[in-house]
């Protein structure tokens, strides 16, 4: 009964990318954008900025029709200036975007169809309008069929350790390897990297299997999806949704992300971060309800705050005590999680 | 940004309660009506049925104009006749019982507000339309803050399986020995039942374990909540659901209800029903999470479909299995688990 995308142009949304930074508050609020020119610099156009504007990505500036005349089809805005909240100027430049033959996808948590101008120009020029945040496809309850195709589905002990990084990471070291594989998202950030995706979190919550599902249909080239997890089933806000996605996702792998400074699960000062073992023992048993074959094939390590001598003895303590690869993929790479991901479940 | 509800009045729709049976195919179609009739016949003025009903709750036969004369302040509207779809008649009803002053309250698929007709006569009358499938509260996110009172929670082995007639029956009981107990309602039927809840499998999958933490809100009157469980953690499709509940819920105890003759868990037949013993764990390790106190009190079995003889013998080996009292809620009542219940978890 949703009348969701209906008064604009039925296409699809997607790259090449022009990159909207406007004026940012400070590098958090660029966060997505710059995420996407790390991982997918191939479909990055330009960005536009703000005279104001203090950072910069390392793209071409441009302005929108310039950037439509360069080949870009979609702006993407990723952060609001303050509160999710759209300023009147980033409005204006939507506007604009839309005005010069581009699509609009943005991460706010206010919709850009909820802006009556917005909506109005997008109609007027036949431009498509995304929400990254919503969950605009039609998904069906999870079956939890077996489907054939490899995969793998990065947990974690807490939110915000890694594990979309993770996953892009093994993508590109696959890749690299000739294999192939195909990052799946499962959120805002990945989903413009991906340039398709549902935001597992968005969905109705009989329907979090069913989207995981949805993200890594069956596939038969002998290539493997890696899916970006979410949450972690210690995390008492958001567990549902990591189980939902577990299950989904059927994985024959599972990588645990972990950040070994956090001192608490993230926003809540009571609850301690879950044993290392115990957290991948969990997500173990849980998987298995829908692939009784899944393996845990490495940890990844977000070691960003700690020197890079502790870093490495990190590394080497959780990797004897587990017996499984545990690196740093930003700072070490993913190559051995690779390499044991691709000797415990050859195709 | 949501405009749900805004054209109609704001007061809360509730009992005393008009039970709409229109023309029922077959007793499945009254299912709802006859759990709120059972379970609360004194919200329930009368029935309306058509000329050619022919199920009866044993009520009143009553108008919408006798029913609003004899106390009725909403005309409840369980399920529809087809496909969840309202037949045209069933419009009808609806709109003479808006214009004869009552509130109406509906648990179909589609929205009574999405009907142009019900909602020029909501309006006009300034009535309540409630739509028991879709969450309309803004529900925060979980907190996992421990809060004050008693809590149970009824899991179980699949879906189906008498969760929500079990929480019922242990409030009854707990009424009936001078306790306060209150059901918590968290499906359709049940939010009937108890004139308010939140029908957690509806809500965005983020919000799952903050819709359980508002459904049960800190008390402190030594009363316990009795929490109607959906889904099962060995679903594959709804396993996040219950997990989201169960860490929401913070439960003090644990009852578990099984069907045991059911072959395979509900439309999945490739999925066998998990074993009572690694349920109950697995519903008690992930309990821990929020209340590391969480004990198991008894087993509630569905035995609807076993000879009395064969009941009771199933009753038994279950209860010496697992070393807990072990009821059909329907035949034999719940006072073992009940007293087990008081015994276990005293406030």
């Amino acid at each position: 009964m949703s009348n969701r995308g209906e008064a604009v142009a039925p296409q699809h949304w997607g790259p090449p990318y022009l990159l909207y930074l406007g004026n940012p508050a400070d590098e958090l609020a660029i966060k997505t954008a710059r995420g996407v020119a790390h991982w997918r610099p191939e479909w990055c156009v330009g960005q536009y900025r703000s005279p104001a504007c203090k950072l910069s990505l390392g793209l071409p500036d441009l302005g929108m029709a310039e950037a439509r005349a360069a080949g870009a089809k979609t702006m993407l805005v990723g952060t609001a200036n303050a509160g999710g909240v759209m300023a009147p100027e980033t409005v204006a430049d939507v506007l604009a975007a839309l005005d010069a033959g581009l699509n609009v996808a943005a991460g706010l948590h206010q919709k850009l169809r909820d802006n009556a101008d917005i909506l109005a120009a997008a109609r007027r020029n036949g431009r498509v309008l995304f929400d990254a945040r919503e969950a605009t496809r039609s998904i069906p309850v999870g079956t939890g069929r077996k489907r054939p195709g490899l995969r793998l589905l990065t947990v974690g002990t807490d939110c915000s350790v890694g594990k979309m990084y993770t996953a892009l990471a093994i993508e590109r070291s696959l890749r690299r390897l000739g294999c192939k594989a195909d990052f799946r998202a499962t959120g805002q950030t990945g989903i413009f990297i991906a340039g398709d995706g549902i935001p597992v979190d968005a969905v109705i919550a009989d329907f979090i299997s069913g989207a995981a599902e949805l993200i890594s249909p069956a596939r038969d080239d002998g290539g493997w999806d890696l899916i970006e997890g979410q949450g972690s089933l210690f995390h008492p806000s958001y567990a549902g949704v990591s189980l939902g996605l577990l299950h989904g996702s059927q994985p024959d792998a599972l990588v645990l992300c972990h950040e070994p400074t956090r001192r608490h699960m993230r926003g809540l000062p009571e609850y301690p971060l879950p044993d290392l073992e115990a957290c991948l023992q969990a997500n173990l048993a849980a998987a298995r309800l829908t692939n009784p074959a899944v393996k845990a094939v490495g940890v990844a390590l977000n070691t960003s705050n700690l020197p890079q001598r502790e870093a490495w003895a990190a590394c080497r303590a959780i990797s004897d005590r587990l017996g499984l690869p545990c690196q740093d993929p930003v700072s070490m790479g993913v190559e051995a999680i690779v390499d044991n991901l691709l000797a415990c479940c050859a195709a």
